[in-house]
């Protein structure tokens, strides 16, 4: 009976998660509602504190979720595998509210200060960085770290431009052109265009991801 | 007569602009209170109402001024002109209350939605970066319009990042980090290092800046 009570839980905690990221993306944190939240969920105040203890706790959990929303069905290795996952990242924004509460949230402006989130996606990037660089696939001097820590911030301003200019739908082909910018700065000579980093590998990906 | 008259409505402009954004800076949009902006400046809720309309186009007034701030005491060309504006932006953000209230009120979150401060920076420089094409300066294929684009955004991110990490105090050097990253991709082969980049650059023109 454990493996049951355990996957009942898992699913608690999800189906919490997607209903405060439905609620944050429409009325914001500090409007969403303790209440909205559940019902939307069809579950009570006493899961919510027992699984994240506060609605904060619920949203850091939000927060921390980006990443298991796009890594678990990537394959590639190296630099593609950094470039899939800001592709399938850029696709899945305007398709997941969880993603896209994360992301939200991780900008600051809720009151969510510490850089946590981008922490993260920069050790997770990094690692890859470090393996395309076993590979050989880097640029000689090329250092994996500053890469690392500038791609997460070029997407997160390049999110925020499409946001603004035309609610995120030009991002994934603004992605391509991050690509396009960057790879020959950072691929050994002459590989930039080994890599796929277009708009359709993104769809492809996000709909393997989808159909699982 | 009218030489003073236009030149005491400039310094009324700018000292309710320079009011309002130490204001938002401490109290953020929402909680600037139009007395509070007033007061700091020690001016009446006419001129404010004169001058601006509404404490809304006050803060419109505020968002738009990020390149008046910037570009005049410039005076390189091309590329450098572009790496010097991200130069000079990176280290006054941390001085500058008018151009930080500016930067802050672009993200959207205050609920100013337009994406006219981005596509303003981008016409600017992709301007400099046509002069860069016609003086030689850029790799061959590289769309200026795109670089631009990219770089507006990835300005916007990866000060975010800096900000919610150490409150900006490590912008300058990532910066510096981009151009890293971005210049041998974009500059003509071999000549990414002719340009100036570094942190003591900004830094430098700056104190040229302060000192006019």
């Amino acid at each position: 009976m454990g493996q049951p009570k355990q996957e009942r839980a898992v699913q608690t905690r999800l189906a919490l998660m997607r209903a405060a990221a439905e609620v944050f993306d429409e009325h914001g944190y500090a409007g969403a509602g303790i209440n909205k939240i559940l019902k939307r969920a069809g579950l009570t105040a006493g899961a919510l504190y027992f699984h994240f203890g506060s609605k904060e706790g619920l949203a850091e959990a939000v927060m921390n979720a980006q990443q298991d929303t796009i890594e678990p069905l990537l394959e590639s290795r190296g630099l593609q595998r950094l470039v899939d996952i800001t592709l399938v990242w850029a696709h899945q924004l305007g398709a997941d509210p969880l993603l896209r509460a994360g992301v939200e949230l991780s900008l600051g402006h809720e009151g969510f200060a510490d850089g946590a989130p981008f922490e993260s996606w920069r050790e997770l990037m990094a690692g890859y960085l470090r393996e395309a660089r076993e590979l050989g696939e880097l640029r000689e001097g090329v250092d994996p770290e500053a890469v690392a820590r500038f791609v997460v911030g070029a997407c997160t301003g390049v999110q925020l431009y499409s946001r603004q200019v035309d609610s995120r739908a030009s991002l994934p082909r603004r992605v391509e052109e991050m690509w396009d910018c960057l790879l020959p700065g950072i691929a050994a000579p002459g590989t930039a265009q080994d890599f796929d980093y277009g708009v359709a590998r993104g769809e492809r990906l996000s709909r393997m991801r989808e159909g699982a």
